[in-house]
């Protein structure tokens, strides 16, 4: 090789420009990504590792950058360099680029920095002219294999640079085709290709309006520039909008020197990887195909071979392929996706990256890994996505009872994936009926045309939700993931006709009525008819996911707890590992069927003494809830008992009554009907009883410690069932942390009071169990002015938990209820807008699902920072929905929270997200 | 006078004290308010003066102070400078304390900084007992005098000082003038006073368990202290919570040597003021008793002569008092309300104080003592309370007429004064009624339970809103006050029968039935049967407050701009002083009945084209509106014209829509009914559109921006009628400059888009008029979101408005709709906590009435500084409610805005107001 002489020529190119624009692979490394892109730096760090790469060379994202600052020109010198650098690996090849003896063909694509499938196709074979070609036969003495690659450039220069309808193209093959009598490609006659390829400039011509480029230096030169172009199309730019990818880095171009599978039967092509992507299994699992180039393989006209048997077609290359993945592998410290090309019984390799994989693979692999001392704890808990770990402990349909159902025909529709996980079941339209089946034991999925809290205790027992109306954040959707419940929501494929126990999928004849089974996939949205097998999750069985977590564990500064309405709620937290409970309401509670009258009672009684009735009857209720609850959350061995945060009474009280508008028709229908005066008045004192209550800003009403304010001793009842469950135990010896929430303060005032009313009752129990229990006294963060004024409130506070489920709504003045289903959705889709051909995107999330720093994130920052500077001791925590959401735990650990509280089924979510916020932070500072 | 010799021993006592305690009325003057009390300073600065005061002595607010840091003990020194104070004022007077020949007795009052009325009550005739009531006598010659000053001594001292029951006083005396047949306590005789005095000082002891206290020195001890305890009374804390006056001033006492002016005809007391406190009149005014005491003017037996007469009685002192009441006003610059009390033919001045006056004489008294050189400009603007201001504009019921009307018994009711000014008219109990009959020019007083948007053409019309529900800032209650329209609402003690068109009295029979006329007082809350005549005030003829607000004008930094959505209110608004209109809602001009129909159309229009077909058929409506407010907001000299702020639509489309229950009530009658397909048909698919659009908190719902970006064409018709009617206008050659504002931006994106939308539309339209339009786009900052990312939307944004009532709901999480009615007066007011005697009160004040610096003040704060940094040419100003609260424009002038809009009738408020907060922003500069 005559390195040192070319090298020397892509110097003086470099000297004489403002920057270097042009990288030999033997000049980059893995650590350039920035400059070189993903693909660049992987084919230098294989290049400098030894290994066999066909030579090549990058230009990088910072031409391409000042491309675009300098009016779509290529960059002063990027010319200049490309054909220095096209000189050495002409020197390196002993061909030459545009040679009729021994043409250089080359390959050029684009690659940035982060992986961005789809955006820009591969030009294969440049360099190819009515000259070149005749070199390329007289070397391969292959007319065929020449005028293939020959029309297979045409097609792809076109398609790509000269954007040209690839439709007339493939009009000219079938013609031949059927010419011929033949039925793929590869099988037109050599004569044939050789017309084909004059035909195809043809079109290329009329179609471009320019005669297609002969001059191998202008096909460089161009393909360059399609590359740089691409990455401002519309595809790459939605590409980067939704995967949050900055839109100044810019890509770089690879241009490589042409190697050809398609030689004959010593040659091939294939893509392997160094471990099974769907299962982590430790074993090279890939495919190939002899005598094939790369598209060949993904035609899927020809079977390929699994990798192995590679051993007995080449076991040469065999051998050498697998000692190469094995460094690879080792040189990543991760799986590594490989192509490679075998030119004549000459391996090349042509890619390495970091391989896809599924949530069992990811976990599987990265403990492996450690265990085989490839990677530490740490990497390991960096490399796994916290959402793969939900899919691991979801249900999922068996894959064979899911093809079949699909060959079959079966599925129904799709709807929002609002919750994920699969389950089949009967199909049932009513919460009593569907809790009266599910407590009997028969798998039951509740359809709705949407569901209100009258629903919870139907979908308590359900299998699986599916609703017709209602978005991501519908009530359905939030329960369901708060249950860990499979949900299908706003699935708007399908009527249901509630009176008439029915479904009906709009567009067909198909009715799926009450009691038939309906399988539901909550990840993907689809609804099937009949039953798909599922199979179940068991976390005690995941070891290899538990040892992630732990690993996790040790890493994670943030605590992680649950919310947790019931004992059976609090016990699968404690399984996934949370370590507190952040949140128990106690509404839910009130819910329950041989309570509700109990509650309506209370609600509605006109006296004081009547009331205090009623709640002395929902006094022993609470009072067993509680004791449920912190039964759970102890250690049975020690005693010694998690936190557990219960909030007061919060919700509107007409959320307990019926519905005011049912009572409206019922009472018009009495006095219209005349007679039935009894019933009549008696619904007309309730309509109007409950239209007293009614509200029309409910979620801004009269609820949280504004009730607590208006009718005290509902508070006091909740206080005193809580501290007497906990005196309970405490007598047995447990160690309890009951810390008693008070919701929605927006000014200190509020919260004084109402601590002050309670401090006496807690006392006065906490007393007569000889100062055995710990309670404390806190309260929600969930209005702006508490965020605000929490200097104020954090004197009277033992702890914080942000509710930013109200502080979003509040902070954004959205309605959940409303937002969703009417503009929220359009608003992070993107809104139609006359005379606009885009979709014009409002928010870059929903803020109900990932928590808005800029917003409602700047409110929780001041109320740490004041809240603190009052009150160092002060517990903070966050227990709305984001505390299960990735993002929005980094934030939480970002601003030092103490804990996140999240849905039990994320409780591993959050182990794990906490720990890489935790490791992220630390690089950060590093 | 032995001065010298006496002040030796006070300053003796003082040295050996730890401070000065006392002062000698000849120490202080009127700067010493804070050591002195008000009446402490005033008798002092009269002293000095050279005016006739009774010699007496002032024990200080700090001695009040440290009496309760120290258990509730004298501190030390106190005793020993009282007593060397009094041995002071027995050498003035010649008289001794405790003396039975030439007895001294005292008065001893409380007196803080500022005035407490009703807070202590005075002990007159201090140093009474049975000896000294003999030197009385003798000296006197008049028995009866002495034992009446005896037996008022012990009444007063023992309610004052000894807290009994004065109950059992009045029986004795009714025994005792029963037994003589004589009607008042001033005809008992001689010999039965004696009695008396025996009688009140054994009920005294039984009472208190003490005998009555002989010792003068141990009565005057007491009295101190009882005055000291005072100040922590309950009365005495509620009513500096309420006047929002601190806790820590503490109160002065006061100890004067007593004069009489019950010692015969040359004797006698009075009050009066410099000036008429009614009207302002330049005369003195006021009324005197001759041969009374204080107690006899208030008690009401004998009819006091006005104060001129006294000129005919005792020439000599009118004279004398003539000329000291000049040089009193003279001295402190403001009318003075003067005690004072004549002995003997002397002349005695007791206090001197700035008397209280109306609001007419407030603003008369200011401008005629700035014309008289009395006083400055400045302290005019400073003196006149912006609510007097107000009072001023509004029709008051004719005194004559309102006392007939009394005295027949025809006042009905109280409510709540939720809206000032007095009105009559037929009470109309349906806003298509009042709507009919007042613009046929009938006085008309709409009755409602409550008001909602649907009633709003009725309010139009209506003099004056009577609500039997709903608080201070009830629907009724704001638009009242925005439309300067008298109200009572919440007015608990009638029963509106709707149906039945009639109004009942709780707890009477009285009836008023529709079309019977009624009379309200806003002010005061009262509800009167049958007419009572008003007189109306008349701006363009109140030329003392034109003047004054002249003067305020020269001093304000804050602009003072109109809220105002029709022509008629902008014409008032600039004819009241208004330099812009800062809001001009136009949902009202949608809700005009030959529109609604076509923006009912509108909203439920299944395609673009037929929504679009009404938008062209409002276009013109709006284009005309437009231009009438356009028109009224020109200088017709000039042509050139206030800025106009335009707020495309914002409320949540079921405001024009009907009622879904009443709706649902039709639907369901005819479907118990039968038949009526057609009707059912229609109804149950209106019924359907209405519910898809019903929301659960239409407050955060799809309104404001979010409507804009949902249904673009409705912004683009505003914006075409906007600025064709500025085009049509600026052909004419005037001058405008609208500003559109886009309402309830919470992320800048959706004020980019819908911007970038209009500013196409508006574009067009300027470049069509040749560029004379100076239109301008904002948005109202009124989401707690929007505040927080200030910096970001400002950059799109050429103006904020404060949408103040917004901002208070979202950032307090209160809808106003609800809070009010339910929890949030009891907030205010306080609220019944079992087992608290008094109430709690949670909130300052009502957050929607007075701007609440703490939480909603901290946003808009953040707010402007954020906005500015990125924006210094933002033009910021308030257009919530609380642009017309003098409080709320303190905090604006504060914080630099540029403007408040508030409701044309409180633009003459405003304007003071701001003057106000600017002259004292300069004096804390100072």
């Amino acid at each position: 090789m005559t390195q040192q002489v070319t090298h020397q020529g892509l110097d003086e190119a470099v000297r004489q420009s403002p920057k270097k624009w042009v990288y030999l692979f033997s000049e980059g490394n893995a650590t350039m990504r920035n400059l070189l892109g993903g693909k660049g730096a992987g084919v230098s760090e294989m290049t400098n590792a030894g290994l066999p790469v066909p030579p090549g060379f990058t230009i990088t994202t910072e031409a391409c950058n000042a491309y675009y600052e300098h009016q779509k020109q290529f960059p002063l010198g990027t010319w200049d360099q490309v054909l220095a650098a096209l000189h050495i690996i002409e020197t390196q090849t002993g061909k030459g680029f545009g040679s009729r003896e021994n043409p250089l063909l080359v390959s050029v694509r684009s690659g940035a920095k982060f992986s961005m499938p789809g955006m820009m196709d591969t030009v294969l074979n440049l360099g190819i002219n009515d000259e070149t070609v005749q070199g390329l036969i007289a070397l391969t003495n292959d007319e065929r294999f020449a005028y293939d690659a020959y029309r297979r450039f045409i097609q792809m220069f076109s398609k790509i640079v000269l954007d040209t309808d690839p439709h007339d193209f493939e009009l000219v093959l079938e013609h031949y085709k059927n010419n011929a009598g033949v039925l793929t490609d590869a099988d037109i006659p050599a004569s044939d290709l050789k017309q084909i390829v004059g035909e195809f400039k043809q079109i290329a011509e009329r179609q471009s309006g320019e005669p297609f480029p002969t001059d191998v230096f202008q096909q460089l030169h161009k393909a360059i520039e399609a590359v740089f172009s691409s990455w401002n199309n519309k595809r790459a730019i939605d590409y980067r909008n939704f995967n949050r990818i900055p839109h100044n880095l810019g890509t770089a171009v690879n241009i490589q020197s042409m190697v050809f599978g398609n030689m004959g039967n010593t040659s091939g092509t294939g893509v392997a990887f160094t471990r099974n992507p769907a299962t982590g299994e430790k074993v090279l699992y890939g495919e190939y195909l002899l005598n094939a180039q790369g598209e060949d393989v993904v035609a899927g006209i020809r079977t390929p071979s699994p990798i192995s048997r590679l051993q007995q077609d080449l076991p040469g290359v065999y051998e050498q392929f697998k000692e190469i993945a094995n460094r690879l592998e080792q040189h990543y410290h991760d799986i590594q996706d490989l192509e490679f090309t075998v030119e004549q019984g000459r391996l090349y390799m042509l890619q390495t990256r970091s391989a896809k994989r599924n949530a069992g693979a990811a976990v599987k692999v990265a403990v492996d890994m450690v265990e085989e001392g490839l990677i530490t704890p740490e990497e390991a808990v960096k490399r796994v996505e916290p959402s793969q770990v939900y899919q691991l402990l979801l249900p999922r349909f068996e894959d064979a009872s899911k093809r079949r159902a699909e060959a079959e025909g079966r599925l129904l529709a799709k709807g929002l994936n609002a919750s994920p996980g699969a389950a089949y079941g009967k199909a049932i339209f009513d919460a009593d009926r569907a809790e009266a089946l599910g407590k009997a034991g028969t798998p039951v999925v509740l359809v709705r045309p949407e569901t209100s809290p009258d629903d919870v205790h139907g979908m308590l027992v359900a299998r699986g939700i599916l609703t017709a109306r209602g978005g991501a954040t519908s009530h359905a959707a939030v329960v369901a993931r708060g249950l860990g419940l499979p949900c299908v929501a706003g699935c708007e494929e399908i009527r249901v006709h509630e009176a008439e126990h029915l479904f009906r999928v709009v567009g067909s004849d198909v009715v799926i009525h009450e009691g038939e089974d309906i399988s539901i996939d909550g990840a993907t949205g689809e609804v099937f008819a009949g039953m798909i097998k599922t199979v179940e999750a068991d976390f005690a069985n995941e070891t290899d996911l538990k040892k992630l977590l732990d690993w996790a564990d040790m890493f994670r500064h943030l605590g992680v707890w649950a919310n947790a309405d019931y004992p059976r709620d609090a016990q699968r937290a404690v399984a996934f590992g949370a370590q507190g409970i952040g949140l128990c309401r106690t509404e839910h509670m009130f819910m329950e069927p041989e309570r509700l009258p109990i509650v309506q009672k209370m609600i509605l009684a006109p006296t004081y003494e009547e009331r205090q009735s009623a709640l002395d009857q929902l006094l022993p209720f609470q009072r067993s809830d509680f004791k449920g609850i912190f039964e759970a959350m102890v250690n049975p061995r020690t005693g010694e008992g998690y936190p557990v945060v219960i909030r007061l009474i919060d919700p509107p009280l007409h959320e307990f009554l019926p519905s005011y508008e049912d009572l409206l028709v019922e009472v018009t229908r009495l006095e219209t009907l005349g007679g039935h005066e009894a019933e009549l008045k008696e619904k007309t004192a309730l309509l109007e009883a409950i239209g007293a209550i009614r509200e029309m800003n409910p979620m801004l009403g009269l609820r949280g410690c504004r009730l607590g304010l208006t009718f005290p001793e509902i508070n006091v009842m909740q206080t005193r069932a809580i501290l007497e469950a906990a005196a309970e135990l405490a007598a047995q010896g447990k160690k309890l942390h009951p810390k008693i929430m008070i919701p929605l303060v927006g000014h200190v005032n509020e919260l004084k009071e109402v601590r002050r009313q309670l401090q006496t009752v807690a006392d006065e129990i906490a007393e007569k169990s000889g100062g055995r229990i710990d309670y404390k006294f806190g309260t929600m963060i969930e209005l702006p002015r508490a965020a605000l004024t929490a200097d104020k409130i954090a004197r009277e506070a033992d702890f914080f938990s942000f509710g930013t489920n109200d502080l979003t709504q509040t902070t954004f003045g959205f309605s959940r209820d409303d937002a969703e289903g009417k503009f929220l959705l359009h608003y992070v889709d993107g809104l139609d807008v006359p005379g606009l051909k885009d979709k014009v995107k409002i928010l870059p999330s929903n803020p109900f699902q990932t928590l808005d720093r800029e917003g409602v994130g700047q409110l929780i920052q001041m109320a740490v920072e004041k809240g603190r500077s009052v009150n160092p001791h002060l517990e903070l925590g966050i227990c709305g929905e984001h505390g299960g959401d990735p993002d929005s735990i980094e934030f939480c650990s970002e601003i030092g929270l103490d804990y996140v509280s999240c849905s039990p089924f994320r409780v591993p979510i959050a182990r794990l997200a906490a720990a890489q916020a935790a490791l992220s932070h630390a690089e950060k500072d590093r």
